[in-house]
C-alpha cells in the first residue's frame, strides 16, 4: 500500500463543506468518487481538517492509502480529468507510512478576504465579504496583535462546541490591504471552530471604530459573548497546511 | 426627463448575454426589471455593447431615461438592493440629452484572461480559460504588436456576422503576465463579432510556438479560416467604455 498525499483546492460556494454526509453533497464525496474511479479500489481518505459548510480551500490536505500503480505525477491529471471543476487536486506524492494528515499537521493558514469598495466586485463576490464602510487598516492590526500567542481561545470559539483544551497557539495574525481588498492571514497549530470568522469579524468591528483594538481583555472573559461578529463563511480560504 | 448614465459589473455566467431574449435570462431583463422597481415607471435602456453568453462586464454602461426623484448618489444603493447578487451598479450621473450610451462611445476596452497554471486555479476558473501548456510571452507580445493599427479585421470576425464595415481600428493591444496569470488587454473604436475571443486564440497559438509572431498575412487573407480558435466567452471581461 502507498500512503499518498494529495493537494486539493476547492470552491466551497457548492459544498455542504468538507465531511462526508448523508442526503448533502460534500467534498470528501466528490474526491473519494473520482478516487475510486481512478484507482479502482475502495478508499477511505484522511483530512488536514475539515471546512465548514460555503468555505474554500487552495491548500487541503488529504491522504489515501491505495495499491494503485497509476504514475504518482500522472494522478493529479487523472484525478482532475474526473472531478467536478471546483475541485482541482494540484499534488500528489507518495509518503512514508507514519505521515498522517490530521495528527502530522504543525500548522495551518487561514485567509480572510474583505472586499471594501463602496460597491461589491462582482467577479470576487463568492471569495470575500464586502464591507462598505471604511476601515481602519492600522487599527485593525494593532488589535491583530493582541490575539498573537499561546492563549485560552474560548471567546473565539462557536458556542457549544467541545473541545480538549481551547488553547491555541496563534503564530500569526497579519492584517493588509491592497486595492481596497482587505485580508487577515491567521497561522496557528490549531483552530477552535469558527475561530478565524470570530477573529475576522471582530477586527472588523475594531476596523470600524466599534470596539477598542485591545483585544487581550476578550480573551480574558473567555466568553464566546465578549468576541465580536462570526462573519461569513465565503470569505474564508484554507490556504496551506504545514507539516 | 433625466438621462442617467450607470456603470455596470456583471458576472455573465449564469446570464444568457447582456441583451433582452425571449425564453432566456438575460443582464437587461434583470437591470429593466431592478428599475422598474426603484424607478416606479417603465424603463427601456440603452446600453454601450452587448455581451455574449458567459461573457463579464466590469465596466458596462447604460443609459436610461426617467423622470424619478431619487437622489442620483442613492441610485446605485437602491439599484443593487433590488438586483441579483452577480450584477452591481457602481455609478450613477446624470448626463446631457445627447449623451448617448452607444453611439457617443470613443472606444471600449476588453481584457481576456489565461491561467497558465499547471492545473487551474480554482477560485478564477469562472473568469479565466486553463492553459496547461508553456505560453512564449514574448512571441505573443511581438504578435499582438502586429495586429495595432487600422485594418480590416474581416480575418478576426465569427464567419456569417454582418457589418456595414469591418475596417476597426484597435489602438492597444497588451499581452502580460503576473503570477501565471496572462491578460490580453485590447482597446478599440469597436469591435467586431467575436473579435476579442478570435485575437485571444490567435495569440494562444502564437504562444504555444503553433502559429508564427506575424499576423499581418492574417489581416491580409481577410478570412476567418486564416486567424486561429475562438477563445471561450469566460475568459472575456468588457473592462471599460471611453466616451
Amino acid at each position: 500500500m502507498k500512503n499518498i498525499k494529495l493537494i486539493v483546492a476547492y470552491d466551497g460556494t457548492n459544498y455542504h463543506g468538507f465531511q462526508l454526509q448523508q442526503n448533502a453533497v460534500t467534498v470528501q464525496e466528490k474526491l473519494e468518487q473520482a478516487m475510486q474511479t481512478v484507482f479502482r479500489e475502495p478508499v477511505r481518505l484522511t483530512a488536514a481538517g475539515r471546512t465548514d459548510t460555503g468555505v474554500h480551500a487552495l491548500g487541503q490536505v488529504v491522504t489515501v492509502q491505495v495499491k494503485t500503480g497509476v504514475p504518482t505525477d500522472r494522478i493529479p491529471y487523472a484525478l482532475n480529468a474526473t472531478l467536478p471543476r471546483d475541485i482541482v487536486v494540484s499534488s500528489a506524492e507518495v509518503m512514508p507510512d507514519n505521515f498522517h494528515a490530521r495528527f502530522s499537521v504543525k500548522s495551518k493558514v487561514y485567509r480572510y478576504t474583505i472586499d471594501n469598495a463602496p460597491y461589491p466586485r462582482v467577479l470576487q463576490r463568492l471569495y470575500s465579504l464586502h464591507v462598505r464602510y471604511p476601515l481602519d487598516l492600522e487599527l485593525m492590526q494593532q488589535a491583530a496583535m493582541t490575539l498573537v500567542g499561546r492563549h485560552d481561545f474560548t471567546s473565539f470559539m462557536a458556542s457549544g462546541s467541545s473541545v480538549k483544551t481551547t488553547v491555541r497557539h496563534l503564530t500569526r495574525l497579519d492584517v493588509s490591504e491592497q486595492d481596497g481588498f482587505y485580508t487577515i492571514t491567521a497561522e496557528a497549530n490549531g483552530f477552535l471552530y469558527n475561530m478565524v470568522r470570530i477573529i475576522a469579524g471582530t477586527l472588523i468591528e475594531v476596523g470600524r471604530h466599534k470596539r477598542s483594538p485591545e483585544l487581550g481583555s476578550v480573551i480574558c472573559a473567555g466568553s464566546r459573548m465578549a468576541a465580536g461578529w462570526t462573519a461569513p463563511a465565503y470569505g474564508l480560504v484554507m490556504l496551506e497546511v504545514k507539516y
